[in-house]
């Protein structure tokens, strides 16, 4: 399992509002639940699957802006892939948090 | 106000695991409590505050592999500043499940 | 055509030098020539393609650090998609050296 | 001596264009000629320098949208901060390429 964070900027949208686009994309993700677990968060959207899995949701949601009239998409990406334990959004957390509890 | 995702990789550890950075990293972030706002995510921390007091921030948390012992650091960051509108991580994740709930 | 800059960072090197991992890298990315050009920069890798071409090279060079033993990578990558002209690594050059030199 | 990759992504637009803005960063950092090393690449803007004077550049050319109008700047940032050994842009360089030639 790998985690991955991404933001998706549409480039050319005449205002500063980008919420919409991200609405869009979480309404593609629905599509995948089952398959990958996400979350919103306030600078970007965590998607936890399979890495081949998650490289196929990039292509789709990468898409999302150019099929609402955009030209130009910067699209952001951060993986962590761990393997010598099952790391999870959840599991992450967790250690960091117990590690401030002491 | 601006909002900040930043990452900071140490860089030669032995072992896979980081939580250890993150958390101490969190003991930094304490003590901006009433400057900053702050959030810890599975991947990454977001900070909330003014652009200035955030650059501040970046170049001590930064620090804190090297203060262990590291050689080297990876840190990613990405800035979201919109200055048309107040913005907020609260606000913004607000816009979002706004958009979701029509 | 869309270009790609991407990092892939092996944790848990016990030494700070990663560019062993980045050469071998470009060993695949040799791989590859006639499908995508490659550009290494101080920072990076930059890869202009097809995007699913580029997503197939994302989950072949992020598999590198873990076939030499590392069990944890941090893949971070830039998009830059435009698709109202052609887009190049070159002619994105030219665009600005020509604006810096009027 | 830390290096730092940067994009400064202005929001609402208009146009997909922004090659303007990405020259007008680069005369910002013309004034900082002799304090810090800069190399402009097809995806982001490469700054060499003390970690102290890369942050007041950050905070300088964040700027530069929103002098130009813009109400909206997504700022992306990765620091390599290496300290057992001086490391520069060039000396990266050059290591991956020797490993590349044997």
């Amino acid at each position: 399992m790998a985690i991955m964070d991404i933001t998706v900027i549409p480039i050319g949208t005449e205002t500063p509002s980008v919420s919409e686009y991200v609405a869009d994309i979480h309404k593609v993700l629905k599509k995948y639940e089952g398959k990958v677990k996400y979350q919103l968060t306030p600078m970007s959207t965590l998607i936890e699957g399979d890495l081949k899995e998650l490289l196929v949701v990039v292509g789709e949601i990468h898409e999302v802006p150019f099929q609402k009239g955009i030209q130009r998409v910067a699209t952001n990406i951060r993986i962590d892939d761990r393997r010598d334990k099952e790391s999870t959004m959840e599991g992450k957390l967790r250690a960091v948090n117990e590690k401030l509890a002491n």
